[in-house]
């Protein structure tokens, strides 16, 4: 298996893209390839003493985050995220690895990797860390706009995603709402709604009805369906949130020396509970609906962050998550369209 | 001044209700009207040892959740709901406070109390705590679907309570999205950034851009203007992760015995930290747009959720934030409509 990565994408490249791919590569005997800036790839290489499975390819040019995202990749064909994406779609890899910029991942490998036929558009279905399996939000920001086919086909993807993935049997998959009730929501959760129902009668999916974002940290579901605008508001939120509390938790227990001690004692379960809420633990969030798998790694991700994006893009493609939405593309279809 | 209470409205209700107002006529100075089940609001007055500036008018009826929200107040006209209402518009009473169904008030509110002419919607714009002095929310949920035209609305409306309520002098309004560039997000947030844009320029507002949640909770913005629907959403995940957040915290410190005697030493700080997202010190939500002051205290109030209704209604009347919108309206409109 060869995973292609990315070398120059990301506040921490190439070095610690390096490094994680490296250890990635030591560890779960995946070949990687290193796609970038050859010179200074190379001498990352070296400051980590190399490594076995790792190849590198020259790219010149490298996308950063002043260029305009939609036409990113085609105006700089050799940068080092468009070739990644090439390289993928020529199979010469089996998946793709990038902390670069989200805008420009999304349209470059919906160009280059392409759709799955029938798929309308692909999704970001990051997993927010609960304590237990976590839950799969998507579509997380990929698309503004969405119809209530996409929600459709987000909600099929995620519980593939979950069950392949996350190991979930029967992912519970919700709607994402502002109330429980079946009349909540715009015109778009009304029809989804309606379009979730029936799968779940038709005994395709398990859809557990709409869900408010307070029910997402309770585990009381795994796949949480919903546009992208809303989907990205909730991501957020959540991250934000846990931040500004673990930043005040923080200054609270270094506030006098009393606390300092106190914090002492405790430093070890409030590891676990920063712990929880990690992203770099969880790895990057997958671009679901191409035909093969594409990793987006968070733009901050450390050497352990890729090492984890690498293992989850390892992980896509022994489950074949792309081979199981290709296979199932009948049922994600609205018939009258 | 006379502030009207639906003494029968949310889980806590009548005897939390009567609580509530009653320590606020005391403190505050104000008179209060117990709108609800004669009877039964006697008894929970003489429980709390009766009060000052209490009076207590009956209804008959109680809108429960069970309701439909939509009819709710017209179908019960006797309730202790509707009969604030209606006492509210005949100018028996100055504001109204309840925390009985949202959906009931909101519709009942509108119905009877009336939009401001010119308002299109009136909207919920709760103050989310971050610390310093709190951040609106406009909307937080009355409105699932919103044309640019009801954002604008919201945000001047949010600026106006925030310089009358919050004493932000020159509150800094920020338009809820995906990204901080101007071409994020669908068409509503584009042609909102223009209006909000055009607004700043004319020195009718201060418009500091597009924010994300993550910059909510940081201070960097007084008022953020969103659609009811992300509204929802992004108030709902704050205290979704706070409350779990909050909930593992608790946890780990009851882990071990040394865990709680550092949670001892600890103790007083925690409890700042638990009282700076605590809605109870808040108040409730103003329902903006409207002719007179209505405040929806949470469905979960106890005593000092409704003191802090109470003190919100009063100040919203002495600070005429609803006189404040209808003198500004002509600057709330577009023109073209």
């Amino acid at each position: 298996m060869r995973i292609l990565i990315d070398a120059m994408g990301g506040d921490n490249a190439p070095g610690a893209i390096v490094q994680g791919a490296v250890t990635a590569a030591g560890e779960f005997g995946a070949e990687v390839v290193l796609v970038g800036r050859e010179a200074e790839v190379r001498e990352c290489l070296e400051r980590c003493g190399g490594g076995k499975r790792v190849s590198v390819v020259n790219a010149d040019e490298v996308i950063t985050m002043e260029d305009d995202p939609s036409t990113a990749t085609r105006r700089k064909k050799n940068s080092s995220m468009s070739l990644a994406l090439q390289m993928l779609h020529q199979g010469e890899g089996d998946a793709c690895v990038s902390a670069g910029s989200t805008g420009a991942l999304l349209s470059g490998a919906t160009l280059t990797v392409r759709r799955i036929p029938g798929i309308r558009r692909a999704c970001f279905a990051p997993v927010v860390p609960n304590g237990e399996r976590g839950v799969i939000i998507a579509d997380c920001g990929a698309n503004a706009e969405c119809t209530a086919e996409y929600l459709l086909q987000f909600a099929y993807m995620g519980s593939f995603y979950s069950q392949e993935i996350l190991g979930c049997d029967a992912p519970r998959v919700g709607l994402l709402n502002i109330g429980t009730e079946e009349s909540k929501g715009t015109a778009l959760q009304k029809e989804t709604y309606a379009l979730l129902t029936q799968a779940d009668v038709e005994g395709r999916l398990r859809f557990v009805g709409n869900v408010e974002p307070t029910q997402l940290l309770s585990g009381q579901v795994d796949v949480v369906v919903c546009d992208g605008f809303s989907g990205n508001v909730l991501l957020k939120s959540v991250e934000g949130t846990a931040g500004f509390l673990m930043n005040r938790l923080k200054k609270t227990l270094t506030r006098s020396t009393a606390n300092k001690l106190a914090a002492l004692v405790l430093r070890n379960d409030l590891g676990e509970l920063k712990a929880l809420l990690d992203v770099s633990e969880v790895g990057g969030t997958p671009l679901l609906g191409l035909t093969r798998p594409v990793i987006k790694a968070h733009g901050s991700s450390d050497a352990r962050a890729i090492r984890s994006a690498v293992k989850q893009a390892i992980a896509c493609v022994e489950a074949d998550v792309c081979g199981r939405i290709e296979k199932n593309i009948a049922q994600m279809r609205i018939k009258n369209t």
